[in-house]
């Protein structure tokens, strides 16, 4: 008899922590994700404010479960999931249309930015969700302070400097925190023209508070430190219209050539790919066991799952995935050595934190509520440690030290993709 | 009395070090350079590799400058001159063709690669040059490995496994012997279809020896190790035609998904701008001084100028690149403060040397020619010490350890730009 053969679509925190989970199984574990890496998202907006390189965060998926020799890692776009057939649909010109069957499927497909219906908005206001996105990102912000040092027009070199950050969750606030400090420390000394007073960041969004997730004594320390760092925060208007000049918020135009969508997140298509009920947002509804109704080989994880616990959905961040995913493996483990099921999927809290610039941070766990620089200093060293390969650790530890001693930052490159090599071929060489 | 005005158009070796020589000076320097970061070219086929980082062997040259406060930086596309209004002609979008007006100007602009005539191939066989061109290369090498782990088909999966090298000079040697590299340590354990005695690496050239600025016996030694290293060495042929499906050399067909052009370099049009004589190679003639005739006050540094010693032309290195920088910018210094003038330029042999593969490098200067081990380790510490930021002395010397001590790459990201923001703008963000 065949080993039976396990397919994790996805390979974020949930899907590196099903096929680790597996590493024992007695299975054939393939893992298909449409890029080659695994990316630390919690300091993707490093990235894109240039004070990390995109390798000291994201390691090939391939080098984490190389040793892990019951498991397979092919790079596709994952199309669909024939239900019936037990079929993974994938779109890589060198499978030639051929599917991977599987006999328990975990997907662990994570979630996009949606624009709320106005998809227009994207092509102005780029979001932040992969390594691409955080390096295109970083290309604009940097491009626009070149380009404001080279403008000869006063209005352009205003609009110029003006950032606008589209959404004051966790995203936007340490987006907002991250440019005031890129502006104060390392830009200052380097241009002639630019006068750093005469940056905006301003940040925008339709709720009442900042970090709308976070006790609301939480969101004011974050609002009046952002405010210290010269943010300006606009609170309870939406934007109504983004394009080539600038947001429109609440009637009044908002000049800038650099706009950042840190606002909504919609979930993968996965809940179509199963034809199966999805919560009003679009993600699939998982029991308990986090297996879709009807399909007890299908296990949804991580922020594409919809899973309610004590009358609370769960929160979107990496704790409940890397939870969600390590449960999940471990059921199919135990199912496949025929050992007693786990008990119902309970999500443990771990907290969360959010960073306001330099030198002060935010910490919510349960009824403990923290805010200031040693909540910093915490949020540095849980971040460090949750890096799990050392290299990573000790590359990222040496360049925030490097970072806070001399002011100087990682990765300022501006490298034009898109022009040479690239364009000429798809994410997958086709 | 303004100040004079020294314009430098590039940001390389020549450039930057004329930048620097001029940083005492009382005039007013700008540096054009098309993109925000200097590199440090003798490194960039370990970007290409996945062995180091881009943020590893670059930093902003704004970053380099910043301190010297006569100097403004410009990111921008250079596209003329006129010699006549002393003007540089930019092509940027925020400066709404305004040109920069020059006194004293540097052409320090590099060489790009050269197809001889064929650029159809540049779309099957990209060259390396700038950290745009090394990431692509890297997202080649290593889609061609995730593409040939995907594929069904077997022909497929070998051409998917054939990298051809087109051209043996340093940049072709150092790429072979690092793909072998690659392919020996890291690859291994990770793919489960893939046997490493698969993978051919082919290195041609039209010469009759690899290195053919080396002396024979180094070159002989140099091929040795490439051929242990199971490189296939072919000389004497060129590629007579380069394709989607490979390379055709001598009328025979290698069939290969990854060919790259590592053979001509071609110099920048900065003598087409200056309407001036150049050379056969298209390089422009100056004199001792290195000014053009008849302008004494335009200087060409670097790969751009062409100049002969002792009846020889001078080799297209970082250090004849570097010191004519200094010396330009040295001899406007000293017209500005009405100082005696330099004598003529001499190019002092600093030696060159080529690393092949792993723990095996060249050394030739003047008459003492050196290989093997001890070359290897010297190569690694003139590199290191020629990274002129201690922040990226430390961030190498700590990647390189970590690789040798554990085999494992710093930065093996296939990271896909090109369809999300960055196609949707060019290098100044027009």
């Amino acid at each position: 008899m065949t080993r039976p053969r396990v397919v994790i679509v996805g390979g974020g925190f949930a899907g590196l922590a099903a096929a680790q989970a597996l590493r024992k199984a007695d299975a054939g574990v393939i893992l298909i994700d449409r890029t080659n890496h695994h990316v630390f998202q919690p300091l993707l907006y490093q990235v894109a404010t240039s004070a990390l390189s995109p390798a000291q965060i994201a390691v090939p998926i391939r080098g984490v479960l190389g040793k892990q020799s019951n498991t397979t890692v092919i790079l596709g776009e994952v199309t669909g999931v024939d239900t019936d057939k037990r079929d993974v649909l994938v779109d890589s010109a060198d499978r030639l249309g051929v599917p991977v069957p599987y006999d328990y499927l975990v997907l662990a497909t994570g979630v996009r930015h949606s624009y709320f219906g106005h998809d227009e908005f994207e092509k102005f206001a780029p979001g932040l969700k992969s390594l691409a996105d955080a390096v295109g990102i970083r290309n604009r912000i940097l491009r626009a302070f070149e380009r404001a040092e080279a403008a000869e027009d006063p209005q352009a070199h205003r609009d110029l400097l003006t950032f606008v950050l589209v959404g004051a969750g966790p995203t936007g606030v340490e987006m907002a925190g991250a440019i005031a400090v890129l502006v104060r420390t390392t830009l200052r000394s380097e241009f002639r023209r630019i006068d750093p007073a005469a940056v905006r960041i301003v940040l925008i969004d339709m709720a009442q508070r900042v970090l709308g997730t976070f006790a609301e004594d939480l969101s004011r320390a974050a609002q009046a430190r952002l405010e210290r760092l010269g943010v300006e925060v606009r609170l309870g208007k939406g934007a109504d219209r983004i394009d080539d000049g600038g947001v429109v918020v609440g009637g009044e135009r908002i000049a800038s050539k650099t706009v950042i969508w840190t606002a909504g997140v919609a979930p993968s298509p996965a809940g179509k790919w199963l034809k199966t009920t999805m919560d009003r947002a679009g993600r699939v509804l998982v029991g308990p066991d986090l297996t879709v109704q009807g399909r007890p080989e299908i296990f949804v994880a991580g922020d594409t799952a919809s899973l309610q616990q004590d009358g609370k959905p769960l929160p979107g961040v990496a704790q409940t995935a890397l939870q969600q995913g390590r449960y999940a493996g471990e059921a199919i483990a135990r199912r496949i050595a025929g050992r007693p099921a786990l008990p119902p999927f309970r999500y443990s809290d771990r907290g969360s934190m959010a960073v306001v610039g330099q030198g002060f941070a935010l910490l919510q766990m349960g009824k403990i509520r923290a805010s200031g620089g040693l909540v910093w200093f915490a949020w540095l060293g849980v971040h460090l440690w949750a890096l799990a390969q050392p290299s990573l650790r000790l590359s990222v530890f040496v360049q925030w030290l490097w970072m806070l001693l001399t002011g100087q930052r990682g990765s300022r490159l501006i490298v034009n993709h898109g022009s040479t090599v690239d364009a000429k071929q798809g994410a997958l060489g086709k």
